[in-house]
Parts: C-alpha cells; sequence; structure tokens
C-alpha cells in the first residue's frame, strides 16, 4: 500500500471544554504538501442499541436534535463516559436512561468510526435481545425522549419518509439487522 | 406529538473559516432548560456514490483520514460545493476527480442527516450503474486515492475486518443495496 500516514507538524487546541475538544494540526501529507489548518474534533465514543423485543420489534427514540433543527426518530445511544468501564456498560446505562428498558443478552455487532475525515471517535454498536421496559425513563433535564416498539417494515418506512435520517443510526441499524440475520444479500444475485 | 424545537436565544461564531464553522448557541428547550452552549458545526452537505460496474461490482476508494490517523476504505464521495448546482452533479464530479470514473445513469437514494445532533449538514447518496473508467483522477494536492471495484461478498469482509469503517459510508452503502434490491429483509422472519 502506498499511501502512508500525514505528519503532525503543529497542534494546539481551539477549544476544549467539557462539550467540545477541537484541535487545529499543521500536517505535511504523504506526498510532502503542507495542510494547515486540519481542524480534528476529539470526541467520546459512542454506544448504539439495536433493541429487539421479544416479538422482534425494535425500540427506536424520538427526541429534538438541535444540529439539524428537527424531531429524530433513531436508536438509543449515548456517550461513552470514563465511569462506563466498557462500551457495552455505556450502551446497557443509556437504554435503561433514555427508555426504561433493559435486554437479555447482548452481541456485540462493530466498532466503526464517526467520521474518519474529521473525528476521533468510534460507534459502538450491540443488538439487544428480549428487551422490555421495567422502570421509567430518567433522563437528564435537557432531554425530552420519547420510545416505542416498532416493526422492521415500520423503520424502514421512517427511512424512506426521512423521519429516521441519522447516518450513523441507519449504519448501525443495518449492521446490527445484518449480524441477527434479518438482512441478507438477495440470493438470486450471487456473487 | 409532545417534542417541540429549542429556542435559540444568542448564538455566536467561535472559528468561521472555509474549513470549519463553530457556532455556539445559547438555548431553552421546550421543557425550559437552559443549554450553555451548545455547539453547532454548520457544514457543506456532502454527496456520496454506490457506483457499480457492469458486472454489478462496488467502486470503492482508499485514502488516510486524520480523523481516525488511519488509511479508510470508503464509497467515492466529497463535499458539495455551491458551483456544483445539484448534489448528483457534485457526485458525479467527485467521482470523476476521485477514481477517473463516469457511469451511465444513476438514481438517488436518501438524504440523510452526517449527524443531527450537532451538525447541520446532510448526506446525499446515489447509485450509479455501468461505471467504467475514462480519464486519469484529478485528485487534489492534499489527496492521494486509489480506488478499485470489488464484490459485495469483499466490502461486507472489509466492514467485518474493519477496514470500511466510516460510519456515513456503511449507511449509504446498505441504503443503496436495499435501494437495487441487493439486500432484502429474511422473507423467512416476515414482519
Amino acid at each position: 500500500m502506498s499511501i502512508k500516514p500525514w505528519k503532525i507538524l503543529r497542534s494546539q487546541y481551539l477549544v476544549r471544554d467539557r462539550w467540545l475538544s477541537l484541535r487545529a494540526d499543521t500536517c505535511r501529507t504523504d506526498q510532502g504538501i503542507l495542510v494547515d489548518p486540519f481542524y480534528i474534533l476529539e470526541k467520546k465514543d459512542w454506544a448504539h442499541v439495536l433493541a429487539f423485543d421479544a416479538a422482534g420489534r425494535i425500540l427506536v427514540v424520538r427526541q429534538y436534535r438541535h444540529g439539524s433543527g428537527v424531531v429524530s426518530t433513531e436508536l438509543p445511544c449515548g456517550m461513552i463516559d470514563s465511569s462506563d468501564g466498557t462500551p457495552l456498560a455505556a450502551a446497557k446505562r443509556e437504554l435503561l436512561e433514555e427508555t426504561g428498558c433493559v435486554a437479555d443478552d447482548y452481541e456485540t455487532v462493530t466498532a466503526v468510526y464517526a467520521n474518519s475525515a474529521r473525528q476521533t471517535n468510534r460507534v459502538h454498536c450491540f443488538v439487544g435481545f428480549n428487551t422490555r421496559k421495567v422502570a421509567e425513563p430518567r433522563q437528564e433535564a435537557s432531554e425530552n425522549i420519547e420510545s416505542e416498539f416498532v416493526s422492521l417494515a415500520d423503520v424502514f418506512q421512517m427511512i424512506d419518509t426521512g423521519a429516521f435520517a441519522q447516518s450513523h443510526h441507519i449504519a448501525s441499524l443495518y449492521q446490527g439487522l445484518r449480524k441477527v440475520g434479518r438482512l441478507k444479500p438477495d440470493p438470486a444475485r450471487p456473487e
């Protein structure tokens, strides 16, 4: 492979607080080109849960998202805190806090990059089985999250009509569906 | 629906240049909670192309990504410039610049949010058919991009081994595959 990492010549933080860490790097590419500045967002990893109930329905959450300025339907998710210990522990915590639900068993699906171009963090995705409500949600003061179990056909309809429109969550949904065998390449078109 | 948008009380730019536009909003949530600051990244929309050749193979590109610090396999993609006119025009331009390829026909797949929580921009995804190389790539000085056509089985293997690990691109891949009927819910598990 002829592609090599860039070298960082200088690096400085422009913003560094509880909510955002923005770094400006001065880099030299593998072909000797100077890139200045290249902005990097240092972010905590995220956990997503594709949570099925006993009937195979999928748990979705709905909340206002200020980036897009719309009410967004998504999978239960959250930032992985250092106190969580593991990505799975964070997924279980967020599931309980946002929806009041727990699952019996979990499988690890994947850990991918949120945005390789400009962000440092990964998205860890898990599937949960036999998910059910055991408590009232304990959301943060700034959160107002609704949740419900819906069929896979309904989730696809939400995607196709733009209600479920957060790219990271669409990736985790499909990855989880393929993991559990609910989505397969068309056997009539083998490769 | 009981969830309503937040009100923006104040707004200021912390960084605003060619590469990044970072805004700090002071907001009041629909439940009256003050959120200060809430950081927003104003970004240009992106275009992705799931480009099939005549044999149904998929065009992937490989480049160093400084956010994750790794060489990343992805779909051809790029920012939509105001000079592009339409997202599809941007997709065609990026495909030609990054890989030297053109496709005969295109279909629009979807336009989703890159990150509803903190970013303003959308990802526009297209599928292209009968894609073939017609020229040498014309990459920017800071770019060093390799491309090749691979089978769908190979793409899934790249995902499963972590070589194709950019969440947005995984979402566009699956959305495109479902659009063209190459990926279907398991008929043995109807819902």
